[in-house]
């Protein structure tokens, strides 16, 4: 068992606004969103001895570290890629501090995917090493016009259609959910926009048939930022929520975006093996769940993680999702800020920051007396617990 | 205090050979150096759950475990840059054990420094940020024609040579005792060729005066590879050896390559810092180290660490050096592979196997009954002790 459990605590959470043109740098949007957590935990940068980042985080730690005006770290890690990878943080953060190697650590990520390098445009360069996009595999779909991450994408959720029977129409269900959960989210995007399953029908193909505009998550820029330390080390300004568990996995022949190359395509493995680590090697039940951040970067990968997860049987999640499970009052109320789709892209960090206002009974869309969540991102995830 | 103490254990090193042109991509040179740790350490591709390199390293995760065929990892992370950051790798390596998160994580480089892009030519590309080389401030020093590593540091070593008086001879002086050690390595590259303080002084300049093209490391292709585990877990094929203590540390306004910004260009508090949290903060004395490895990848970088290290006072290891303390009767046996200028630079990963192997009893050059070593890398190191 290599499930990361203990007491480290997310003590602080921050953020810029998310916006399609931020007007400043990734390094900027950094420091505001690590500055803002760490003022929600009654710290200052001279508290800050850990970075944690990703791969593909344009940021310097150097240039981080000038901008805070951090005296000293100890600890600096960055995870793999990002997206799939976005819950490793947390993994890194937890483990620097259970281990004594730092006491206060920032996980952040900073992204200019609307105003800088648009992140859904075509990568025509097809690079088979050096990138640590993870997506290595994408040089033998490339030449066939598979360019854009909605088309590496559908590739898994056509075999899911085949496979299960579902539908667009199956689809536009979660995304009706998750943009009436951002109508009411003034942080959203989409705040006080929500649609109907027909509006959702009526939005034009990215990648036919699996993947309409609607069902694409937001191009965004800004900045998250959590800060985490040991729960006997926790300020007292703001209700500590524990990380009650982390994982982050990799299984042989399993890419990131280009996830091409497991035995079945229509099953997203990655996340089985997250629910064993998370739920089966803890003994946390997924009954005790209140509430459930699941990465929506396309709709349709909300439902193969739904099955994947266990949540429902295969093949089953458009029923469970018809069935209104998604929804406040819900088996399992998800993406309660609009998701990925509703609220914006933070290539999955901003959902973190979402189960935790949950858990402290401040979100705007509050599952009432929230005390555990489960926030994954394909094969990454944490269950976090009120403290 | 968040130095990383503990039982973590390195169980089995792995390597290629050191060459000019190894003829195969660094993915195919990492897998082999970590497929012969872990047979060293009587385990198998199937055991590693956990994977750590730098951000510079170009192996794509998803690729490496395609080669090694491993079914799953739990941890993968990346140390911001390589070079003084070389040690880091074995404090997340740790990092992961101890906390729970892995049971068996390798930490590697592969590198094609002189076949690939060679590591010490010209970066007339000044990228302010985004390429994660911990060297975003070398765009104010570029447009003056600092393009090069050598001349980067020599820029630091010339302001050091200025307050201690120190020159090129007794930069000399430390490269001669280098490449004795060398000279009876058969791995090192200046195998069977030790060379005179005449010879020396009579190599060109590389960046007058400070540095001479035998100050400098080598430009060199290959992989090296460690295991960890925590000791209950260590298999019984190799004499485990303990990390101790583990830092990496990082300063306000401290670069990697082109650390210009520190109020004394002729003083390395990063290596200062260093040696408060790997000595006084763990209790362990410099006393104890029976051999030390100390990143040389320019031969005036080994004085100015000697001094932050507090191996002698400041302005005085050309003395500590010119009595013979870096030899194998020495006070403190320095390098003992011939270190980054007489082994290769596998970008400082090869120093702590030869520290594995000094405290096995397996080395070369081996310096009796070690049971303590140090190895550091600028702001990054380890103290590792016989198990």
């Amino acid at each position: 068992m290599t499930t990361l459990v203990g007491d480290a605590t997310i003590v602080g959470i921050g953020q810029t606004e998310y916006s399609r043109a931020a007007g400043r740098s990734e390094t900027q949007l950094a420091a505001e969103a690590i500055v803002a957590a760490l003022a929600d935990a009654g710290l200052t940068s001279d508290d800050v001895d850990g970075l944690v980042s990703y791969t593909i985080d344009p940021v310097e730690e150097t240039e981080l570290v000038r901008a805070l005006g951090t005296p000293e770290i100890g600890w600096s890690s960055r995870v793999p890629y990002g997206g799939g990878g976005s819950q490793g943080v947390l993994l890194h953060a937890a483990a620097a501090v259970l281990s004594g190697a730092a006491e206060v650590v920032v996980a952040y990520r900073a992204i200019k995917a609307r105003s800088g390098s648009r992140f859904g445009a075509a990568q025509t360069v097809a690079r088979p090493t050096s990138s640590h996009s993870g997506t290595t595999a994408m040089q033998w779909c490339a030449p066939y016009g598979v360019l854009t991450p909605a088309s590496w994408m559908s590739l898994n959720a056509v075999r899911y259609m085949h496979a299960s029977g579902a539908t667009s129409v199956d689809f536009g269900r979660a995304v009706v959910q998750m943009r009436a959960y951002a109508a009411t989210n003034p942080n959203a995007h989409f705040y006080e926009r929500p649609i109907t399953l027909d509006d959702h029908q009526a939005s034009r193909w990215v990648a036919e048939p699996a993947i309409r505009l609607f069902d694409c998550c937001l191009e965004t820029d800004g900045a998250a930022a959590l800060v985490v330390t040991r729960a006997a080390s926790a300020p007292g300004a703001s209700p500590p929520v524990v990380i009650a568990a982390a994982s982050a996995s990799g299984l042989f022949e399993e890419e990131i975006a280009s996830n091409h190359y497991r035995p079945d395509l229509s099953f997203m493995d990655g996340s089985a093996v997250l629910a064993r680590r998370l739920f089966d090697e803890t003994g946390i039940s997924r009954d005790e769940l209140d509430v459930a951040l699941i990465y929506d970067a396309f709709s349709p990968m909300l439902l193969l993680q739904l099955e994947a997860l266990g949540f429902c049987e295969r093949g089953e999640a458009r029923h469970f999702i018809a069935d209104g499970n998604l929804s406040p009052t819900g088996s399992l109320p998800c993406n309660t800020n609009g998701g990925l789709i509703g609220e914006g892209y933070i290539h999955g960090l901003n959902l973190t920051l979402e189960a935790v206002r949950q858990l402290r009974g401040t979100a705007t869309n509050q599952i009432r007396d929230a005390r555990t969540a489960l926030v994954t991102a394909s094969r990454t995830g944490v269950i976090l617990r009120r403290g």
